[in-house]
């Protein structure tokens, strides 16, 4: 492109001058539109308080919270005419009450001010999808207690390093992920718990000298409180940055979990099967079935980590109290909201759907002697070999095995013993990989008892 | 520089050649010897717990649990050699019990593995720094209630976009910050419960045949229970992460209270006087008192926060159980928790130790016209005049003002009454940074009483 | 809200049911339509190239590449209906052809697949935004040329630690923005210059056995030669990491600049007044003026950077060639590059409208004995004392002055003498904070002849 | 813990007071003694300009120089007593040169500062970084190279979304490792250029009034020129920024090769065999082999980014010119270049050991009929089918060779006869994966031929 071109370009872009260029930049109309229902949530429960109060008469009162309802039937209805020359929710709402109402529409923002409007409608957009956050890993959790049932007793390898280490039970490794997600469960929980106070009424940020009722709208609200200081009412933004984070972490047991989906499904493993509703095909290699859906919830945890990054650097040396800068949190955390609930849908239909191949799961379980340490273990606890020797024996029993070209359980008594003259009959019991994680009773271990009692409490717990 | 020469730097860096770069890669002593104390500490439950269950003689677990004791006082002492070939902490302890104690060193390893060792003592450490940092939030939230409770009634300018907005007080912008930091007790406080699981007796990922008692080393080592799914609590490392988020939007609010210093240092602004432990001094110009420890608190949310960055990289897409990778999380917690200590110990001494300059802050609270927002809430209350026509009114009186260069109360109520000929002598009554101030008496809001009220709550919540 | 309500509203969202969560999470036409110029630009010259190769008749060709242009024209013209079962942008655009021209549509893809073609489609993009970004860079540094022409002489502080240091110029503090963003420009030229290698007819990941002409397409569409590595072809987006890369960097010397403006605005500094077009007001405080353009730029670095950080997580570990995760690059780089052309066009026009307050500016630089350090330098220079020495005198000199109350300059020479005897008349030249910068002729110095001959040199660079 | 344990915990470390916390914030002698080779190297070259341009005596400056390699001699032989109460490298050294010169060694300092010296220390250590950074990515890709020569024909699986795809050669698959690797050595070049600029004589910020000669400095230290800008010269981190960019992008290259590597070294795809020295293994699983060596260079951009997210995140923001968080600069730089050095070293020693097991990628090769789409382009080719229709014939031979349980070469003419008529005897020439590549001759592509082609453009490029 010559210099003159991309300068047109760059003069078409923002051929409308100044005026379009701090228009572009400074409105918030197009996004937090999203918050239309929040935002008359509180303003119906702010002109309630006022006419409880005696700030506002009743009529007033009555007035607006009916014109505020007309308002979001419009909206909802897709009827609304936005208007960026109005900038933002509050003032596209607040000028259609005036059309409706008229002027009694402008005693609603006495006592309060866009600083702890925004702050509220925020909030309670962000407790939402805590709230759906939570309800999509409790069924995600429901999937895989259906998968960790009916698999309590297979068995599949257990890896370090991507190489088999010990034979686990598939129930078990799906049981490892319910753990993992009832944590991000409980950060959510306690992340809505310390966000859970009401901004409305700190007003531009020193309060205000009207006399509100703080802990009316707070309770309106269904918030715990109204939240404690005025200047840190408007200018906290933790609510969205502790969602951010705990949405991230949740990102990431997600891509883990999807990486074990992509490798499960490489023709080299086959160890799980996806459904075609979330995979996609070749019209010509027919047995090609791309996990599509594995690797874009893999991939989420980018921009939902992404956007944590962004709220942080924005939030980083700002003053008090309210700058505009924060204007730039909802984007961040619409998107990384909606891509973790899409995720954990997309998650729960394919742990859903999916099919544990369990012949190829149970052939690699026992491969590679991966029992060698149920048998050094038996040494240790039956002949009271100190750890080291046992180690050691299991060494020439598994190269014994590697040399005759079977596996441990292929091996004689006879053969046993003339590595180790100990060994006795009972010493089968422990080896083969059924026996190996029979064996594995300690609490929170892979036998089909542990997991069983797991899945146990995990649905006590879900009720 | 030239090609060879820097091949040769090159080669000069590894010339001891491949078996030198994978020791260099893979060792960890370098960093987690940090870890021998809950290393030890571990060890010495386990071997009780062996013990007590019968898998270990009484004599064998207390002949090891002193061994622990005489490495860890040797650690303490500095006296103990460390060795790379040994490649970390626990191989260093282990090998130093053996050459102490002898054979019986080699059983305290029965029923545990590498994984979940590192992985106890790992959350082991994490826990201590959760106690340190809420311990050091709340030395810091007390030198903050000094200052808000000598400063209740003192005024100031309450900003918006870094302009003058509305007065408020002192104690009140220093509460905002309790809030905060508040928030931050509460969330390691959260973090510290979440994590309180024993991942000890996991074993290797599938838990052991061994009859351990998992739920005697958790309670031996302060746990509220143990782990409940072997795969996950080797493979586990949300209790890093966890801390690392709660310890950046600490040291978010950090870096914006201490980019407030800096700008309240400042020769424009002179809020405040930094004592000289934490400003350094120029030889030739005394009036130069740069704030550097407040400049390097807010650039501490850099490498907190890039620590995150740097172990939520690292877990993204790890499938089960245990990678290498995972050996990556120790050092970005570890100086991610000292700075978070030391920028919490530094704020906290240049609180106690600054000096709020009274007569600028009242200065500048009072300019810019900035009980204009009081005169119209005024208008609204004393005359019901509708919102609009308040600030219509309001902003004809500041013209006056300004126009005869004055302030709002310097204006005469006959000159008031000119602009409107309701306007009352009670007026008076809310112009003036003061009146303005003790106005704003709702919940959380600026007024004196309110700022002594949230004192109080605090008070009592510290105890 | 109870368990059933967001249940319900969990269910609400995916009611569809998997397919429908499949449509959202795999389709990509929501916002790849981006691309529809650069996938027809692309097409265009692939199926010019198949003709001249004969691969293709002249007739098919000149079909497709009409067919395409009405694709295009509907496009622009908003009368294309696009369709989510489609997918993306490339089976959109195929699909239509195809009902516009019929069978030849079928041929287009000989040689080519969707996964070269998305590469080329997605570099044509990227490297549009790179000359947009060095061309709205361009335009910012003529504006900041023109300000630092006009105040080359005026004076003002140089900050260290935000504390008066040393007085500057206004042109050379606009300079050293000129020499940041010069480095932008430079920075995306190289990016661009790398990047700029077609991966049209890589094809899945292969290549192809059709004797394609790689070298004409590229030819075709700007590249400087066809991408080496089939392989590598389709699974680099190293050239959208890259152009994150400068846009972050670009985006942090943005974000320090609006940092100074907010600071500049404030009514304790008042360096700067910013023009009405880029700051909003308050109805009621008249003097108040926001710099929210300002403080939305210092905010873009945290969705850029937040881009960049999104984009490598999503790329970190990924085997080749294509994965699906790597669909998430799109809208990363879409939000990065509109956010970095948008707050380039807000600072030029900052720029270009702000006024400088010269009388502030100079006392603020007087004050403070900012030249305390051209005496010192004096003292060395002409009087041939030791560094140390000089600064012991010029500290007892200031104290003297401080003590009387007047600025360096305003000692008499008697009283010079006083503290040192073999100070001279001419040490009145270096004083003053004209004297002070005059004086600073060294190469880069903030001297006017100095900054003079930086803009003259940028003049020259720019044309 | 107890709170009165936890709070002496807290007290105890911080014991020593407020001056003890100041000093452990502000000191950066614990790491920028990293930099005294460059600070002395700088150093030198300041003190011969001060000399030549007549400043400074020629005895002086020659002491000077002298003094700086005796200091510089003791750093390096490991007698050198640093001090923390000197606060950094260039305090430290200057102090230790008046022990062994006395006063001349104040003379040092005329015409520069800390600001102008750090940065200048800062810039000769990152560009040695950069030139190790190209050395060991040179030596990374001859080990690359010497793989794909040898493997220039085999033959293994190009995979998309981890499925097989297409048949590639080995050849080939390494060469795109040597084009990403390529472009990091292209972009570390590109930052050594831009970064180029010396920052010495740019004094703490405004340029001095002695007449050095800053050409001659930059000169004598191998840079192209001096910084334009004196105050852009000592606020400017760009180029440790730019390097981290780069190192990032490099260390997201290394952790794709990484992934490859230990999803390779599975027993489910045993392609590769890694040598000993960067594995680890099992005491009793003889087979068992750990990646460790991959694991923790995949794990390395996690540090690496970390480090580039930190330093952006203290740059955002900070106004003119020096700030204290610009100190935190150097730690995030030190550990990145480390461990990227590491990670590359590590890298080319796999590299250069690995085994490509032939069988098992042949084998995989050829499964799942991947020679499909060779068969739906002689179709399209030799036949003249539209690219529909020859996928549809293409889809119905795969199902009639999946039915006979055979692969595609394994039907007979008739039998492709039978699904259509056109289908002639040298059909087979595609078939095979030998075929298969060998015919994928466009430019770029995997066929042998053009795999040696681009092994020989970078044999002749490397020299």
């Amino acid at each position: 492109m010559t210099k003159d071109q991309s300068n047109a370009m760059w003069g078409g872009r923002f051929a409308a001058g100044p005026d379009a260029i701090m228009e572009a930049i400074n409105a918030s109309i197009g996004f937090d539109r999203r918050l239309a229902r929040q935002d008359i949530e509180g303003s119906r429960a702010h002109a309630a308080m006022l006419a409880e109060t005696g700030i506002l008469s009743s009529k007033d009162a009555e007035a607006i919270r009916e014109g505020l309802l007309t308002v979001l039937s419009e909206i909802e209805g897709g009827t609304f005419a936005f208007s960026t020359a109005l900038e933002d929710i509050h003032m596209n709402v607040e000028a259609r009450l005036k059309e409706i109402i008229g002027e009694p529409a402008g005693r609603l923002h006495t006592g309060r001010s866009r600083n702890d409007q925004v702050a509220t409608d925020f909030k309670l957009w962000v407790r939402d999808q805590i709230d759906a956050a939570v309800a999509g890993l409790e069924a995600l959790i429901r999937a895989l207690l259906a998968q960790a049932e009916a698999g309590a007793e297979w068995v599949m390898p257990g890896f370090t390093h991507l190489q088999t280490a010990q034979p686990v039970t598939w129930g078990h490794h799906m049981m490892a992920y319910v753990e993992m997600f009832g944590r991000d469960m409980s950060r959510f929980a306690d992340a809505r718990a310390r966000m859970n106070e009401c901004p409305l009424g700190a007003a531009a940020l020193a309060g205000t000298s009207f006399p509100i009722d703080r802990h009316a709208t707070a309770q309106a609200l269904g918030f715990d409180r109204p939240a404690a200081n005025s200047l840190d009412a408007v200018s906290d933004r933790d609510f969205a940055l502790e969602f951010l984070s705990a949405a991230s972490i949740c990102a990431m047991h997600l891509s883990r979990f999807a990486e074990e989906l992509v490798i499960w499904s490489s023709a080299q493993f086959r160890f799980v099967t996806l459904s075609d509703r979330f995979s996609t095909g070749s019209s010509i290699m027919p047995q090609k079935k791309n996990p599509d859906a594995a690797e874009l919830i893999r991939a989420k945890i980018g921009r939902i980590f992404g956007a944590n990054v962004a709220l942080m650097t924005v939030m980083k040396g700002l003053p008090l109290a309210y700058s505009k800068d924060m204007q730039e949190d909802k984007e961040q955390v619409f998107d990384a909201a909606d891509n973790l609930m899409l995720a954990l849908a997309a998650m729960e239909g394919m742990v859903r759907d999916m099919t544990a191949n369990r012949a190829a799961l149970e052939a690699a379980a026992a491969s590679g002697f991966s029992t060698a340490t149920d048998l050094a273990d038996w040494l240790v606890r039956a002949l009271g070999l100190p750890f080291r020797e046992a180690h050691h024996v299991t060494g020439a029993l598994v190269a014994l095995a590697e040399q005759k070209g079977c596996d441990l359980p292929g091996l004689s008594l006879s053969e046993m013993q003339q590595v180790h003259s100990d060994i006795r009959e009972d010493v089968f019991s422990v080896l083969g990989v059924h026996n190996s994680v029979a064996s594995r009773v300690s609490y929170g271990g892979t036998a089909p008892t542990q997991v069983r009692a797991q899945i146990g409490r995990w649905k006590d717990r879900l009720g």
